[in-house]
């Protein structure tokens, strides 16, 4: 039995452009490609499911900058909308046969200047061996520091990769997967070449609010090298979540060999 | 600064005899009486909300009997239903000017065969810290013996007055509080007499799924021998919470002294 995550993108499953607006046909279209995998008999690994708030957590988290300013009116209005969005999802998947059970990072985890540090494990664990899978979403989160801070899916999906024990992550974005600066997407990373192939990296000279693709790509770098090789692959392309699911090749491998 | 936690009960603001209905009136009243105390400029202590499940939990715990088989539907249809109705108090409270956050015990709590082993408390001290007041709920809680186990708020209220160090406790009923077998209310219980007036206490024979009367009242009789002294009153009387809360004299003492 081995353990994947897969963490799909808040552009896949929202509107980017407008607020609090779900794609429902991708979340659905999504949650039967995650079904016909988890409902196989011969599939024996357990799920972890990651998803972004895109739409129903970028404006509202502009709104209020939190890193700024601790607010409790903006953790709340935050933390509502993200989780309405997490219940679109988690209905969906049970719709669909997935025994789907919800996690909300504000009642378990705690960070320090944005890094989890806390996390109490051992109930996601028992949920994974009573066959549930816990669906993780973007959320706002008690910090020691800040007093409360924006932790994206993209943050969340490498540490349970580590505190859980996953073999395998896959990160389900709108793009092909890493794409170089001609175009073409990057078919293998690995901890060798990587540090030639940073400039070539479309989009390393941009930050956004997660860190863009070089920084989800480097920490995946970091996990090849303990033995967790990682996808990222457009979700947003039909039966792509199914194939990475069964272990095809889609999209840029980071592994360690 | 003392930190006091106030537990309102099912029946105080929901409908027993129905599926999911709420009484709005009830949960507004309640929200305004906290926060003509919480907004209170002289008032430093902190505050932990729990409430309990009622026609959101009850009906939906009888049709899946988790006690004999974990069923990861059954979880999420409780949870999900108990969520809706932390979702109407925390709204309430906001809009009385009350800083609430919901903490949900599926993501936080977990459980060894019903009682609860691990918390991770120091999100909740964060919380506290910067006075925002945490909103508990009875709830679905993974369990390492069972898979998962209904958690009522009753159950929850003496532990985390451990776990945070509250100095007391209300428990808001729809009683006046605890009642002898002629009828009327027991002003005061303390540690030593209990074991002679236990007999006395109505309603010391039944049980119900939150372990009756009885079995709360000997929960507060433990703490008030570690100085957490309780109050047991009636919550659906107008003005009865904001009393508790400034420490009047209302429904049943429970003290050590």
């Amino acid at each position: 039995m081995s353990l994947v995550i897969l963490k799909i993108g808040g552009s896949v499953i929202t509107k980017k452009d407008s607020v609090s607006r779900p794609r429902k046909d991708e979340i659905d279209r999504i949650s039967k490609e995650i079904a016909s995998y988890v409902t196989e008999n011969e599939v024996t690994d357990k799920l972890v499911l990651v998803h972004g708030a895109g739409s129903f957590g970028h404006p509202q988290a502009m709104r209020y900058n939190l890193n700024e300013k601790f607010d409790t009116k903006g953790v709340y209005e935050i933390h509502k909308s993200v989780k309405e969005l997490n219940s679109i999802v988690v209905d969906s998947l049970n719709d669909a046969g997935v025994n789907a059970l919800p996690v909300h990072p504000l009642s378990s985890l705690l960070l320090e200047n944005g890094n989890i540090v806390d996390s109490s494990p051992e109930k996601f664990n028992l949920m994974l061996e009573r066959g549930a899978v816990p669906v993780f979403h973007g959320d706002v989160v008690m910090d020691r520091i800040k007093g409360a801070a924006i932790l994206s899916g993209d943050r969340i999906t490498p540490y349970l990769s580590v505190m859980l024990g996953a073999s395998r992550i896959g990160a389900g974005s709108n793009v092909d997967g890493v794409i170089d600066d001609t175009g073409s997407v990057i078919k293998k990373i690995s901890p060798p070449g990587f540090v030639d192939m940073k400039k070539h990296i479309s989009g390393s000279s941009s930050t956004d609010v997660t860190g863009g693709m070089l920084g989800k790509v480097s920490e995946f770098v970091e996990l090849s090298r303990v033995g967790v090789s990682s996808r990222i692959f457009n979700a947003s392309k039909k039966g792509m979540v199914t194939k990475f699911l069964y272990g095809e090749d889609v999209g840029t491998l980071i592994a360690d060999k």
